[in-house]
């Protein structure tokens, strides 16, 4: 055992990402797997994919339970799961639930988070196929993983980007974030006056909380997709923010992107809230994660075939040189370039 | 969101496990759960089944870093969680590692985790084909998931003993918790005399030690029943315990078991450190778990057909009517009834 004592800061969690990825285990030729990637993919013959896709979900880092109720939770973490696989362009179909629990959690907390991801699993032809429960110390600790199939030939990776491909996401961007700041807003005025029993009324910015509470996996989409043959070039969801998203598309497929600041889908109750907030609302769409949409990128002509078909997608930029690197530019003409912040 | 507050120790964990399996999300054909087993059972059609497991590992509640190098971690991390597609008498061919780590730990342990998951997995033929790496709080939480395959034909469940079967063990047992126990003594006498700098001298420990530290998971056996196309009636792999093991299989298949004391296969070291600890070493070998052997079913001809091509395991007892319940026979002759127990 080394006796050396490096900080994970010092590598930092996408440089510690890599230094692991030489442990592989065996090399069996049956699956393939592109680190970075949302799914690990196992080729099985008969031109059908298998996907798996994992994720933790820590009580206090990546969920909050004083704003968070269980039954949102548990519709969350399956939302978030199964994203993964439909970034692939994939279909899931069953996930393994694993929860390491702390006594001061009730059965009816349990329950509730249970009956969450099974409302989520329903809505998307998922089942609950089996799992552990074990015990822990202070907070929660939640591990789902996901098993999905994907044909050979719609099989969507991160590195298949070229010059010259619209940059597409659905949906809108940033409500997500939105719906923290308020919900974040509310549990400060909570601790601050918790004894005054004043029940917060959040009915005003349901659409954000919503968002940010019970985000909705994009099915829709990739049976759009599908329906209509078309096929991304690369696709990721839209989980940690939408510009670490579109970098990771880039470096994985070599190219530079140009992206508008005009065109973001930005909803008019995120737009509320960052005015409320005193707060930019491009800040909210270009960084605030957890919106699940999907971002995809598409050659032009099947960009308007798409079009044709499916109105909730708007197309932000364009692939460009991989020496141009990452560029926004704002509604008044300026341009950002975002290699230098990264 | 239920307002009612049943403590988990009420139901406990088995009953809450039971109370939750009603939410199953979608009731998809192809895939066919049994709650209880070992790893959840996906149809592919073509004669194939597809077997997922995932076990969550907590930090001193599962393992213990004050006396668990991180590269014997990883390893018996691995060892277990691919033993749960041993025991549906399927072959694993790839694992998904999550991990939640505290920022004390180092790249150093990290990369030793990493080490041992790789040594076990190239041993097994495994792949480590992605995961997750996420921060965690005071301590370290890994959840590892297995993909693996077996034919429609040689799925072994836990549910198939029939009366009159022979209930086998391979290897020996109590051999793991031997190894616990001579580790949590050291470690008393590090955390008493710790500025001493006395290095322990494990080396006449080392087979108890190494069973505890790094478990081997039972390959060998998978291969050795396909090789002679011998399937066992039921199956399970030892983790919590002997007596829970057989008793687990004993509910499933709706008999009872008759297990004889004398006929425990308890290795000469493991009986060396009960005595020196002044315990019974049928404890051991009853309660103790961690062993990762495999524990099944055969009917007598199988037993005596195995018995032919491979002498690593032991007929410990017969499965018997489901109103005798489970029974053990004492060197002495005397008869334990476990139910009262339980």
């Amino acid at each position: 055992m080394s006796q050396e004592f490096t900080p994970i800061q010092k590598l930092g969690r996408k440089g510690l990402i890599e230094a692991l990825s030489k442990y592989e285990g065996s090399s069996s030729e049956g699956i393939r797997t592109i680190r970075g990637d949302d799914a690990a993919v196992i080729k099985k013959g008969g031109g059908h994919l298998i996907l798996l896709s994992s994720d933790t979900f820590v009580e206090g880092a990546d969920f909050d339970p004083s704003y968070t109720p269980f039954s949102h939770l548990g519709y969350k973490m399956i939302s978030s799961s199964i994203s993964d696989i439909y970034a692939m362009n994939g279909i899931p179909s069953a996930v393994l639930v694993n929860l390491a629990v702390p006594n001061r959690l009730s059965v009816e907390m349990i329950t509730d988070l249970y009956k969450g991801m099974d409302e989520a699993c329903k809505i998307h032809n998922v089942k609950i196929a089996g799992g552990d429960l074990t015990g822990n110390h202070n907070h929660t600790v939640i591990s789902i993983s996901v098993y999905g199939e994907v044909s050979e030939e719609e099989v969507t990776y991160r590195n298949g980007a070229s010059e010259g491909d619209a940059i597409c996401v659905t949906g809108d961007v940033g409500a997500a974030i939105a719906g923290l700041r308020i919900l974040m807003r509310e549990k400060k005025f909570w601790e601050e006056h918790g004894n005054q029993s004043v029940q917060p009324d959040l009915a005003e910015y349901k659409f954000v909380v919503q968002r940010q509470l019970m985000p909705e996996a994009r099915l829709d989409v990739i049976k759009t997709l599908k329906a209509y043959s078309i096929k991304p070039t690369s696709m990721i969801d839209l989980t940690k923010g939408l510009i670490s998203e579109v970098t990771e598309l880039c470096e994985q497929s070599g190219v530079g992107a140009h992206l508008y600041e005009a065109a973001l889908p930005i909803a008019v109750e995120t737009r509320h809230v960052a005015n409320e907030m005193e707060e930019d609302v491009d800040k909210y769409a270009l960084f605030g994660g957890e919106d699940l949409e999907l971002i995809f990128t598409l050659s032009e002509e099947q960009a308007e075939e798409l079009n044709k078909h499916f109105k909730d997608f708007t197309v932000i930029g364009r692939m460009t040189p991989e020496k141009d690197g990452l560029i926004i530019q704002t509604a008044e003409g300026e341009l950002i370039d975002f290699d230098d912040l990264s």
